[in-house]
């Protein structure tokens, strides 16, 4: 890209920025041209819109924003992608993007948010806090029984990328033991007491009093927790998935929910969970509707600014971007 | 109660003690006879029983459990009570025990279980978990909106003894900046970063993003939490309650619901309680029947065994009793 003359660049930016936001990114790329097409008013949306205008499109040699992937073959100058996912999978599927584009993701930004929202379930369910709102909707003043605390209980986190780790190191500020998975063991993370390799996890499962999922979706971990794995998880245990849906399968799930404690779900298969799915009436089970890692924190659109802006100084002063997805 | 002849002095222990418990406390006060006539099997029981035969108690000279203060006058050798709660109010009535009886509490025992309690509904309420039970319940996938992290805000704690302490400990863990009040401003406590006196009250209102209550009753704190400090507090904070009920006053809490994003309440005025009361249907309070400081959580009873073993040690040896009421 430092072969195009910098007048001839133009970057479009879809981020919901304030008029101070647009004016640092303006100084950060001084010379470059930036179009910004966001709307501030969407800021705290589940979602943000990226529209760009059609005469815009033809011009862009750089996009900050997740427009509709069927629509990418309007950008014929593209040469950069900036998401403000952290997934990007519609956008490498063959066909969407030339070879030479660069996609970059806004991972690191969704972290906090998610791990947080396990956190919370996992409290909820330890202090019998979704019974309670039953019987509050009932008018009922009645005890649901014993409680549990985080402190000297043992934490599994299976996936221990940025999300799984700030996950860890929350349970761990608590009193918790806490046991990681990863494909590569030998690569530590913040917040995991002792980390292994996926050839443990059945050993790992007899052992955990929560069991946290943050693996995205692949053929691997696809039903990774099937009718084998739930057999092997102790009575009373708490299981969180705000990962994939598709990781848990869901029959195992059902015929397990008797001896669990609590399960707690932002994802699930199918998504959205159909009005007729039994799940929704499993007393034990509080489903989220897959909001943990969206933009309902401020933190997390702080820090998707923070991605673009410095991609957008390293884009103009020719440096190489961070983030980059590899393919 | 040095004078009294060894052999003489009976210790009657309800609590619900296993094998090995019971052997502790007979080794921590060898020469002195000791009576077990607690329920092992109540032990996860929100309210333990303490029953004790009719022709024990006069021979009884120390006496562990919460038995019926009504039923005291039996009970005419009695040097020491020590209680399983905190709070002794009903034993130091006039006309239930003898001045000479020394009281001792369990303080310290609950600290844990009910900032856990509160920390847990905090979190909830920052994650929108209860209007999600509630959509989950309507068997509907639809989001509820931005959540908040704790991350950066500012909790406010009335009242800083073990609960408000332990409470603000964990908050400063997960980012928030702690005020504290109590009677005493210049008695520092774990966990509050700056503390006031209940005259600074009014101000740090303003100032406060979360307002966790663990004050007792009394006179002093009878409706502190009246209309005029609702008008005070910040649009769209969250107050949680696990002091006493009568500390909010229920009309000034009804009339405020709209400004705030979410109360907690373990306790209430009245409690239980009653069916009809409109505060059941507040979609933005998430009520609990005063069970953040029972015996829900395995640590508390261990404390409460803890201090009483240490008592009953002090008193088989003539050493000063802890945990002692003064009156």
């Amino acid at each position: 890209m430092n072969d195009a003359p910098t007048a001839d660049r133009l970057i479009i930016n879809c981020l919901p920025l304030t008029a101070d936001e647009r004016r640092r990114f303006v100084d950060a790329a001084a010379g470059v041209r930036q179009e910004f097409v966001g709307d501030d008013s969407m800021r705290d949306q589940m979602a943000w819109p990226a529209g760009v205008p059609e005469g815009m499109r033809p011009h862009a040699t750089a996009l900050i924003g997740n427009v509709p992937p069927d629509g990418m073959g309007d950008y014929t100058r593209l040469e950069w992608l900036q998401t403000w996912s952290a997934g990007v999978d519609r956008y490498l599927a063959p066909g969407v993007l030339p070879n030479h584009v660069q996609v970059t993701n806004a991972t690191g930004a969704y972290g906090q948010s998610v791990a947080e929202h396990l956190f919370a379930m996992m409290w909820s369910l330890m202090k019998n806090l979704p019974q309670y709102r039953d019987r509050q909707r009932a008018h009922e003043w009645r005890d649901a029984g014993p409680a549990l605390s985080p402190k000297g209980l043992t934490v599994l986190v299976i996936g221990t990328g940025d999300i799984g780790s700030t996950f860890a190191t929350m349970v761990k500020g608590v009193g918790a033991h806490t046991l990681g998975v990863r494909r590569d063991p030998n690569k530590p993370a913040e917040g995991i007491d002792s980390m292994f390799g996926f050839d443990a996890l059945d050993v790992l499962l007899t052992k955990a009093d929560v069991v946290a999922i943050t693996v995205p979706s692949s053929p691997k971990t696809h039903h990774l927790l099937d009718a084998h794995r739930f057999d092997l998880l102790k009575t009373g245990s708490i299981v969180l998935n705000a990962g994939r849906g598709d990781v848990i399968d869901p029959a195992a799930l059902h015929d397990a929910m008797g001896r669990l404690r609590g399960v707690g779900l932002d994802v699930t298969e199918p998504e959205p969970l159909p009005a007729e799915d039994p799940l929704w009436d499993e007393p034990r089970c509080l489903i989220t509707p897959h909001v943990a890692g969206g933009n309902h924190l401020g933190i997390t659109v702080e820090r998707i600014i923070e991605i673009a802006l410095d991609n957008v100084a390293n884009y103009a002063h020719g440096r190489p971007l961070h983030n980059l997805v590899h393919r």
